[in-house]
């Protein structure tokens, strides 16, 4: 594991970041990274991706290939991810042949390339079995589970969780992709179609409320840590969001994470999402990049996730972050036809539309972030205002 | 001239903005162009200009020969400038056709091609003769000038401000370039080089600071107007700028500018450089575009000049404009040598560094923003970080 860097005092005008994925989480990256004198690259596989139509600089690929990745790093600095889903054999050789000198050959000018998260990191927070693993080693409270590869797990996970559990996929669930409830044994048989695979099975959480926080940790271990959110779900994928919240538990929790991102030497955003059961508050899921759940930091907060996130990367300590205003919005623009989108003229939130080639039912398209003196209303404006969309 | 269009419901997802310039300002507009949806195309000379950096869509070519600019106005719903130095020529033919209807012919999609601020307002305040014409036609204070053309011209300049005066060039001229000072016998001579050529001259103002306000005109005539601000500048160019300052002067010129950006149905961003003489407010330059004077809009406003400049050219009404913190300052970065330049970590305000290829002396490489309680902290910061910076 790479240690700790010291922190420096300046940097060259001529850095490049490369960032693996072209939607709009790398999009959004690039907006803010471009700014602070960066040159942004992205590896990405089609022409039409939101990252692709902010950036000059793409190499259309595969962040699963080794050739791809292998010709994309030799450009760069630094290099981080959009997803936490690639496959990281590749990244651990580039790592090694950075931290070994430069055989690869890297750029001339840098040949210290800088991967942040490490893939360590990504490689054990990619997968939920070992995810969990690391968040139990933290005394993190999470909700109970099984590891399901086969039919006879399963079935185990059924005598286990009698009142019905939920299966996601190890890895690549996002937005309700690979994740699947079984509440009857007419579930259970359906189910058995899926196997063998690597699945975790959890009990039905009752909770009152879900809750998410994202924290920023950078180089020399600086934590910043975003305020708490709500968040509201429509068919597993991110509705809503509105903030800033309490709860109590908070603090505990947040000594927790800070001391399992220690563990991880975790450079970069991760987001974690919480339950809130009305006692506890149970760790969902993490997600080792920037987020859903904080993209209304890009009008809220003097600096965005997504800023943060490059800053951290870059080795420098965080500015100030300075909430905008008492509460705010965020509200999610999700595909509802095939049909080509509408805008609405006059929002009165901030429009972030990811430039999508093309509209489909259940692709987010968009956000609206808003700010102002009390969440209730700013949510009955956004879910108004929302609805002048043609989706 | 165009008349005010009605205001719209909705837009497409899929409109296509054209840029004519590929520097700083072009690229501070294109960050803000794409998230409203708004797919974002460059004219420019170089593939290295900063606004290609962060742009898809580029299109090599002068913006000042008929056969690029009728090229690239076939891609475009909408078409904005990023310096008003432009021959107009070409943009008056494709706004001619485009109001006839398409022959051009134009996107199919989209046959009403809008071009923003009008070339007729782009005309008359792109020259400095015709400018001022407007200026004294509005009733707004300037200072008094007369015509150079000729090198006896020049010899009645010298009679008729005889403690000295400024030519300046009537087209083309900005940071100082085209901006010539007289002052005495041996000054005259020298300035014999340069007729014939279009200049008018001005006597020498004694003021007591150079203030700055922007305002931000949208098709239906409503009118933003941005907090008043000091600038201060060295060696003609834009050194820093604090704010928001007030002036007394200020409600009534305001009123007779609205009227003057009434006359010229102007839309999008304006700025007017003044004059505070301690007992006037006089108008020393206007410019049809976004200006450096307020770059401190992206952190210290709600919504930015870029984006409202975009917003005006795409029919929308203002959202409500707010100031985010008492105080701001924005600190220009200009290039003192021809080395790479440098970039201090840790920096408290808000870095916008334009990637330009080279560093060169006198060049703008960028700025920092800076938000808090006091202009005069501010500054002192500004000043101070800045001193960090290789540049």
């Amino acid at each position: 594991m790479a240690k700790n860097k010291a922190l420096k005092n300046s940097r060259s005008s001529q850095l490049q970041l490369g960032i693996v994925g072209g939607g709009q989480l790398a999009q959004m990256l690039a907006l803010e990274a471009a700014p602070l004198g960066i040159q942004v690259h992205i590896l990405s596989e089609k022409e039409r991706d939101p990252a692709v139509q902010v950036c000059k600089n793409w190499q259309k690929g595969n962040p699963n290939s080794r050739k791809d990745v292998i010709e994309f790093s030799q450009k760069l600095d630094l290099l981080t991810f959009e997803s936490e889903f690639y496959e990281m054999t590749s990244y651990f050789e580039i790592q090694e042949k950075a931290l070994q000198g430069a055989s690869l050959p890297l750029r001339q000018e840098s040949p210290s390339l800088s991967i942040f998260p490490s893939p360590e990191a990504m490689q054990i927070l990619q997968n939920r079995s070992s995810q969990k693993a690391a968040l139990i080693k933290a005394k993190i409270p999470v909700a109970p589970s099984i590891e399901v590869n086969t039919k006879e797990d399963l079935t185990q996970a059924w005598q286990k969780f009698p009142k019905g559990f939920v299966l996601k996929k190890c890895r690549g669930g996002y937005d309700g992709y690979g994740t699947y409830y079984c509440q009857s044994q007419d579930d259970l048989v359906k189910l058995h179609a899926l196997f063998p695979a690597e699945f975790i099975a959890e009990p039905l959480i009752s909770f009152k409320r879900e809750l998410a926080v994202t924290l920023i940790r950078s180089q020399d271990g600086s934590l910043e840590t975003l305020p708490l959110v709500e968040s509201h779900q429509e068919q597993s994928r991110c509705d809503w969001v509105i903030g800033p919240v309490k709860h109590k538990k908070l603090s505990g929790l947040l000594k927790k994470i800070s001391h399992l991102l220690q563990q991880l030497n975790y450079v970069g955003c991760v987001s974690f999402e919480l339950f809130d059961t009305g006692t506890e508050l149970l760790v969902n899921e993490v997600a080792p990049r920037v987020h859903n759940s904080a993209h209304y930091s890009q009008e809220a907060l003097s600096h965005s996730q997504f800023l943060l996130h490059v800053l951290a990367g870059l080795g420098e300590k965080f500015p100030k972050v300075k909430l905008l205003s008492p509460a705010f919005c965020m509200s999610n623009l999700v595909g509802q036809s095939n049909e080509p989108a509408e805008i609405p003229c006059n929002l009165s939130g901030h429009l972030h539309w990811y430039g999508k080639d093309e509209n489909r039912v259940g692709r987010k398209m968009g956000h609206v972030n808003y700010t102002g003196a009390a969440t209730k209303e700013l949510l009955k404006k956004a879910l108004l205002e929302r609805k002048k969309f043609k989706l």
